[in-house]
């Protein structure tokens, strides 16, 4: 067992971050070079993703690094769905039980905010403007070009690549013998507009809810920012695959565009007073999954986050899951008394396919909220799956509970998806089930069915 | 329409030069660099893949750019597989009817013929140790490196990336919008040795044939060479999964490839004086699949060959499906009178399902080869589906004949393949089928099976 003293994480966003941290915690001394200038001193990117939902995994990893306190002050708590219909009338579908909340997040405060937590660290250095160009992974040394041209090489005893969608660090590990890659892009692309805080400084829609429009084969949403403004992004597919359906292809003038939003989201077009421009002015934005595999070579090089699993938006576990991935790498050192290679293997067997599952699930959630949340009667199945979890806590968990609201595998909660489709189908096909479900008689109809799909109830 | 008339093809190989010829006959004047020497000046890379299966599509191939004549000096008719058991004993298992073979032809030798070819044709042009670095995919231009590190841009109306498995063209796609891909390593490498001719230049194994040590898990096969030796190729897992499987791993001593060899195949030790050396000696090779989409970016790049559907070896098919790229894309050329775009449109709607079909034949023929020729059950059933290609030519054509001995697409072989399964497990099923097939009775009972599953007997 070579030990370990020396770390270097390539990539300074949330989740290389926060991997230093807990590195950090472990008493490791870590450099995190990240290519780009100080997100503390220029205030991030605009137009690109800057919205992100944290929820229960995210929340513990952040809580096992001693940084919780200070989020509720750059979250804003989202309670359930706001689903916005084309008559513009309004439904909201609770996430879970009690006032559970996902909380809509500013990529650049919470940046920030662990940016601040590592610079804290005694153990963790930040290097800026530094761009990974190439990693030897037999002696974990990496190559680094400044903002002036000049190349310099970093030693360590293990490079981590927390580099993101478009790593680095893996485009080095993918030309080396066997490793496994798939890179898939979705039809649809992303296109960022704002709805701006009321000019008394408050929001103009709901606070605490996620918004959505949805329209079948693309969708709006918005999600509440603390400064009162909202966060929106439109989902829509780059080409039309029918004569009727919108693409961003079509929409390629300020007239086109002006239209499509009258047509599509009436009720929204008011807030939005400069959307056409905005629409303009703001790029395409593609979505990628990508699945690769191993995740490390020895224990010189290892993949985190993105870098590892880049998945599509629609669960918002993205970051979730990458920050769980440092919580149960950060878990596995202790386990293993810091035997990198033993943890570095039972983190790729655990987290792989975790990774798969949640990938699968945020794929399967585009259809549910841009499609499926605009039946009335799907709203009355999740109401229906809501009364089954209060009734049996234990026993029935809805799937995105299982995912947002504990920190069960991704794996289970994929298992458990087909099982709660074919009882929630059964239930929807008893008579009368809307005036019946939460009469002593329906519950008691609904328990036999869970039974016999082998719920302990 | 844009009017191309130059073109740069980045790839001297197999593939690239046969399309160069093809284009040359079009009119187009053709570049070719490659990042090699002349294979024809030092007789190409030892230990790599230098056999190759040469069948129907491949020949068709040859012969529409009128270069078909001087195969025969180059290849070795085999007509099928010679089965060898662990006990010594072999078993000769016909590919087709009447004699139908496939042509082993060495890698250099074809290749040196092919560049010959070229070079001859007025409009093409090649150029060796020339290394593509870049390609601007908006105005075709093509950065290249030379051996004394220099680097020049060539400009072109298309340039076809007909590279291989680690193109670098398809590299610069990957990182534009929107590009699909996928690479999966086989858990087998494999490894080159030889058979050497016998002192009088013969060979010491029948010629005609492919020679194959099926073991399950791993295998062993030889093909003639038109001097006399054999080349043989082993594969095997790279790791073992179970104590008693074998694996590259555990074959890293001398005395542990001896006693592999002399262990599992007996009969060949006594034909490989130098087998321990050369297996020391000779790389460990990776095998690789790889799937993407789209193989081509407006009329300015374009995929062929392995750069665009790197295949596994065991259905013979890389190199002639890269052959039939070419075949087929010529052929639109002309079909749509020498607009790039439109051709390169429908050679993609064409070629991308035919080769994931293909991709999928050969990954299920390594268990055919490996591990189902083994059975003498087996072997029988290659026998009926023979005789009922004899008895029915044109309505039942085994999925193997389809592959190797037309060029029916390859998706409807592929489709065709579960149809034929579900038809001879019935036939095998039969009662003492051994004895009756190829009675009158027998033959009656099949042929209302055949009926039954559609066939027009």
């Amino acid at each position: 067992m070579r030990t370990h003293r020396i770390i270097t994480i390539v990539g300074g966003g949330l989740v290389g971050s926060l991997c230093a941290i807990m590195l950090g915690n472990r008493g490791y001394t870590v450099h995190v070079f990240d290519r780009r200038r100080d997100v503390r001193t220029y205030g991030g990117e605009r137009g690109r993703s800057i919205n992100l939902a944290l929820s229960h995994r995210g929340v513990r990893a952040l809580q096992e690094a001693g940084i919780s306190a200070q989020i509720d002050t750059i979250g804003v708590p989202m309670r359930g769905r706001m689903i916005h219909y084309t008559d513009g009338s309004m439904v909201f579908q609770p996430y879970g039980k009690d006032g559970e909340a996902i909380y809509s997040v500013s990529r650049a405060a919470l940046n920030q905010l662990l940016l601040n937590a590592a610079e804290q660290h005694p153990h963790v250095h930040l290097h800026f403007e530094e761009c990974c160009c190439d990693v030897d992974v037999a002696t974990a040394r990496a190559l680094f070009t400044r903002a002036d041209g000049s190349t310099h090489s970093v030693s360590a005893d293990c490079v981590i690549g927390a580099d993101g969608a478009y790593s680095v660090v893996r485009g080095v590990m993918q030309k080396y013998g066997r490793f496994n890659y798939e890179q898939h892009y979705l039809e649809h692309g992303y296109k960022e507009l704002t709805i701006p805080s009321s000019p008394n400084g408050t929001w103009v829609l709901e606070p605490n809810a996620l918004h959505i429009w949805p329209r079948g084969r693309y969708m709006f949403i918005a999600l509440p920012n603390v400064d009162g403004s909202f966060t929106c992004t439109l989902f829509l597919p780059f080409e039309s695959t029918r004569d009727d359906e919108p693409s961003f292809e079509d929409l390629h003038s300020a007239e086109s565009i002006h239209n499509f939003f009258c047509q599509a989201f009436p009720d929204v077009v008011q807030y939005m007073p400069h959307f056409v421009e905005e629409f303009i002015a703001h790029p395409t934005s593609t979505l990628i999954t990508i699945r690769c595999t191993p995740w490390f070579y020895q224990d010189r090089v290892m993949l985190i986050g993105d870098a590892a699993h880049a998945i599509v938006p629609f669960y918002g576990q993205g970051m979730n899951a990458g920050f769980e991935d440092c919580r149960i790498f950060s878990e596995l050192l202790a386990q293993y008394h810091d035997n990198w290679l033993q943890a570095l293997r039972e983190y790729h067997t655990q987290r792989k396919p975790n990774a798969d599952a949640i990938a699968h699930l945020a794929m399967q959630n585009f259809v549910e909220m841009s499609e499926r949340v605009a039946d009335p009667m799907f709203l009355l199945r999740k109401r229906i799956e809501q009364h089954c979890h209060t009734l049996y806590p234990h026993a029935f968990i809805p799937v995105y509970s299982m995912v947002t609201f504990s920190h069960i595998p991704y794996v289970e909660a994929l298992q458990e998806m087909e099982r709660q489709e074919a009882v929630l189908n059964r239930i929807m096909c008893l008579e009368r089930i809307k005036e019946r479900w939460n009469t002593p008689e329906g519950e008691e109809t609904i328990r036999s069915i869970l039974r016999d799909a082998g719920y302990a109830v």
